[in-house]
Parts: structure tokens; sequence; C-alpha cells
């Protein structure tokens, strides 16, 4: 577990970047989760939040929309996914199926997904103590719980 | 390993229903592979198949599009996914994630994912050794080495 301020400029700066894709999220009504495809070099590859309520597209998970704006790529090699929240298995699978390399995750309180999975399979993998993420999330889930349990395929206790 | 004489008469019709979009797929340029969301009464709620030449993205694999096009649902228990091809670690983290009750595999000579991790998850998981998916694949492997490579992330040997 680290904290924001141990993180390298560039897993900083996708982080920052996730975060943003995460309000945006939040302001369009949406599950508030953003994250960032960043290359070898640290540059965006593409970024994107959760629009299972803007799209009504239940596919469309933060990862999977930073993995699609960045487009077709021969390879991931060197690549860093950079996510809000820890990711599901859904986005765990993709990470782990396309070879990126590295997962930075902005928080794992709200939900655990699969993140140590990917570890295990080879993937440098840094959980971060994000209170922002934290929050964003917690409020979120207190506020909408239905709408998150129908984003992770879980029915309402 | 079943004969496709051997499935039940709901998921036979969606293993034809995604072996006739995996074709769709090859007629437009595609990656042949289709899959099927059957509800629990073995009705289509969604089908489709690999967009990643159509629409280039990568995202689109056939089990995420018959995911997508089933729409939000608020559950899926007792849901089956049909699918002409042996699911990637990101379609079965799908499949694993959103509790899709069962998985129908219409070959996985040609590739083999996620589908026993599935299966030590609960899911109902069936391998069927249906000979037209296994040669609509291999056919589109030789003819088209490397974007089946690009398709699973992995780069040319």
């Amino acid at each position: 577990m680290r904290s924001v301020e141990d993180l390298s400029p560039s897993d900083r700066h996708g982080l920052e970047a996730a975060l943003e894709e995460a309000r945006a999220g939040l302001a369009e009504g949406g599950v508030p989760i953003g994250a960032v495809l960043l290359s070898a070099e640290g540059e965006v590859l593409g970024r994107g939040h959760n629009r299972r309520v803007q799209d009504q597209d239940p596919s469309v998970h933060a990862e999977t929309d930073a993995f699609r704006a960045a487009g077709r790529q021969p390879h991931y090699r060197g690549t860093t996914m950079v996510t809000t929240l820890s990711p599901c298995w859904y986005c765990s699978g993709l990470v782990r199926q396309f070879g990126i390399s590295r997962l930075v995750v902005g928080e794992s309180k709200n939900f655990t997904g699969g993140h140590d999975w990917v570890a295990e399979h080879g993937v440098e993998v840094i959980v971060v103590d994000d209170e922002r993420c934290v929050e964003l999330m917690s409020g979120f889930i207190a506020e909408h719980p239905s709408l998150w349990h129908e984003d992770i395929g879980q029915e309402l206790p």
C-alpha cells in the first residue's frame, strides 16, 4: 500500500487523470470510476470512465473504456492501467489477457477485485490508499446501492 | 467434452446462433468469433461477434458484444453465455464477475482461455467439440496470424 506521494510522476499523473474521469462520470449521473492506460513512456494512450448509466451499456467499465479509447495496439508490453478502484474480474481479466505490464489501483477499500490475481500472473501491481478515491466511491455506494450492485453483477443483500 | 447432438435444445439453438454471428464477422473481414447470452428460459437476451476490425475497437470480443446487446440486467442468475471459442481471460472474467451461471464453449482446440477457471468458481461449463467452430477458427488463424495474435494480446512468435 502506498500513498499518492510515493508514486512516480507518471503514475501520479495517471491517477489524477483517472480521478478526473471518475468525477466526470459522477457529474453525468454515472458510476464514478475512472481509468487511464499509460504507454511504457508514461504517456496517456487512452482514458475513460464507467458508462453503464450514460450509455445504458453494462460492458463499459472504466478500464474497458480506457482500453477502447487507446485503440488497436500491436501489444501492451510496458503499459500501465491506472484505475481509481480495484478492478473487477472482468477488468482484471482484461489486464491479464492483453499483457498489460503494470496496474495502479487508487483504492481497494470499497471493493477488492482481482488485483492480487493479476499480480500472481506477473503484473506489477501498486495499490494506493487515495482518500479522494475512497470517499468518491463510498459516497456513491451509500447513495446508490442498487446501481453499484448492478455494476458488479451482485444482487442487493 | 460433448458433441453438438448432446446439447439441450436451447444450448444447441444458442450455439447455432453464435456460429451465425462468427460467420457474419468473417464476412465483414473480422475475427470470426460469435456469442449469445441466453436467459434462464433459453431465450436470446443478446448476440454479437468480435468487432476489433469492423469498429477498430479492441474491447469488443464476441462475449462482450453479446453482453452489451443484452443491455442492463438486474442480475445474470440462470443465464448462459454461449461462445464459439473458449473465452479469453477478459471474457472469462466477464462471466465470473457478473455471475453468469452457465458457459457453453463451441471449441477449445484453437485456443483455451479461462473456462476451467470459471468452472472452479461455480459456473457450469460445457465444452463442445464442434468441428464447424474448429475449422472456422483454424482457417482464420492460418490466414491472419498477426490479427489473431493481436486479438489475444500476444506478439507473433
